[in-house]
């Protein structure tokens, strides 16, 4: 299956010369990569770019035009800025991103002109954006109408967006816990693994999570309530370190970050063990970095390593909704959001991923509603 | 969980001083390790000792002495031997051994003499036995009657034994394939790889096996009807040799052998793809190689790694062997053996293991029926 990006930039879809002299023009700033990247990226490989857009369409055109509110920072897109990814074309988180083309990302707008009779002027919406202040929507673009059901909008890409439902389809179908079971968070205060601790904890299950600073070890055992949480960077020994967290074993191993964590999880784990791969943050940026798990243990102990994408669990959307803004509105689940501002600002927040800097689900706030 | 392991020399039951003047005695000729193995095992590594042994039984005693006739030699055993294995306290197939103590397999054997109600002499029996010409069973030890159904003993340690299982088993259970989907296995001239084959072939999937000889090749194509093999040791570049054995993709890879194979077969994993795990002989005796997969792949391809025993299936036991012994009888399946003689052949066909030198299920007749 082939994956192509449908989001290009607005400016191709202006035609300045048919356009009517009423049509109100305004400047769209978006942000793009320069070149492929090849490692961690960093400031010089995005560039702040702008166009002159029509906010009215061609007649007969079925485009949204989408003024965006909110868009997701996620370290995934990293992969899509390669030179070449090996699963490029097997999903759309993985389509490659050509230099110079604007980033398609998950956000939140608000419907400027429709010619899509599925959505009216003032319409919210959430779905696959762009990195910009504007968004032209193709028919058949992954958009729909949002219910904000009273949350904030910000919710609606963390806990309430594709960032819950990955932390629960990933921990419920992919884990298949049991209660009591051990169960280990890596990234533990990013977007997802905040939200996979909580649940865990609300399922009962025993929870440790790791995070790379005390401010986010404090807030996971403080705030989130985790049994547990440690800093990796203060521990030379991961394996041992892990040991004495689990005594017992661990059970289920929840894996943001891959590479000598999953190693050392696995050296951990109890027989039937579950290894639910949902990121490899680690190893986005360096392609010499892999996790190696030792085999053996993996045969003898029958653990299962299953890497998923959230899209595929679609079946319990209406499960996680509910169960989610049920746990929110009662105050059992706390939403950790870490927040930027302006399109200017999404190169240093999607930079600053990979170094750690964010507490939680980390979106660029690109207006105000 | 703790296993230990249940048999020791014969030696250590032997109460001379209380032996009836008529218990006839024998010379029982066992393997066993002189330390620890840390690599590939050599001869050196083994030694064959002998034990004069009683063949009656104590007053009240409930051991089955049983005349061992065929035993079954497996890669498994050499994590058995080795210093420290992380696992061996996951199974009682991975129990550490300690140098001097006798090695049990699986294996047929003829009960000499039971105290064992459940057993009687002549009794054929199928179970974990010992590398020696006779083995005490004592009371809970692995051992059930034999019913051979008309087949040779041998095939009761192969296709119909643990091997058997294993196959079925992996691929059903663990690999759940759908028919048309491609299917890789490797070392598949081998006790269970070329067992899988004939069985997803049967099962209607496309086939291709690797193993590492033309002669084995030759197998696989001409008499196990495999879709295709080739010889891994005539190819630089595994990932290029899978893109072209499989230009549409792999969807189950029948592991048996780990590193740089399963990489490879994993950089041409379709979406929702599977391994099983079976074995990963390249690393048993090479600590420091390990299979390092794109965990990148892993999850925009939504695979699964998982490892298995094949004593967890006992659910599926009487479909495997209704479903085995139909296709052996109607000569849909073709079993592989390779038979060495004598308990002194036990170590070079061990070790022979690691060399590739056997094709099919690797055992030692110990004595006639």
């Amino acid at each position: 299956m082939e994956v192509t990006n449908r989001y290009v930039a607005i400016q191709a879809h202006i035609d300045s010369t048919t356009a009517p002299q009423e049509t109100k023009f305004v400047a769209n700033r978006y942000v793009t990569i320069k070149a492929h990247i090849g490692g961690a990226p960093k400031d010089s490989d995005f560039e702040l770019k702008s166009e002159t857009v029509p906010l009215s369409l061609a007649p007969g055109s079925q485009d949204v035009i989408v003024k965006n509110l909110y868009v997701s920072i996620d370290p995934y897109q990293i992969n899509r800025m390669k030179h070449c990814s090996s699963s490029q074309k097997f999903s759309y988180l993985a389509a490659a991103l050509a230099p110079g083309e604007i980033v398609d990302a998950y956000g939140v707008g608000k419907v400027v002109v429709s010619g899509n009779p599925e959505f009216q002027k003032d319409d919210l919406v959430v779905g696959l954006i762009t990195w910009a202040e504007y968004s032209v929507i193709k028919p058949g673009g992954m958009l729909r109408k949002l219910d904000t059901m009273g949350f904030p909008l910000s919710n609606h890409l963390g806990v309430l967006g594709f960032s819950g439902l990955t932390a629960y389809a990933g921990f419920f179908e992919v884990c298949k816990p049991k209660k009591g079971e051990k169960v280990f968070v890596s990234a533990a205060s990013g977007s997802v693994g905040h939200v996979v601790g909580q649940y865990a904890k609300l399922f009962g299950c025993y929870v440790v999570g790791c995070a790379g600073s005390k401010e986010k070890v404090a807030v996971l055992k403080e705030k989130l309530g985790f049994d547990d949480a440690f800093n990796y960077k203060e521990e030379s020994d991961l394996a041992a370190t892990l040991k004495r967290y689990f005594p017992d074993g661990i059970d289920v191993y929840f894996d943001n970050v891959g590479a000598e964590m999953q190693e050392a999880a696995i050296d951990n784990m109890n027989i039937g063990g579950r290894v639910a791969v949902c990121g490899v943050i680690s190893e986005y940026t360096d392609g010499a970095r892999k996790a190696a798990p030792n085999m053996i243990d993996v045969i003898y102990r029958r653990i299962t390593i299953r890497g998923f994408l959230a899209a595929d669990f679609t079946n319990v959307y209406a499960d996680y909704m509910s169960t989610t803004c049920d746990y929110l509105r009662t105050d059992k689940m706390q939403s950790l959001e870490d927040i930027s501002d302006g399109v200017e600002s999404i190169p240093s927040a999607f930079i600053g991923l990979f170094q750690g800097h964010n507490i939680g689900k980390k979106m660029v706030r690109i207006a105000e509603e």
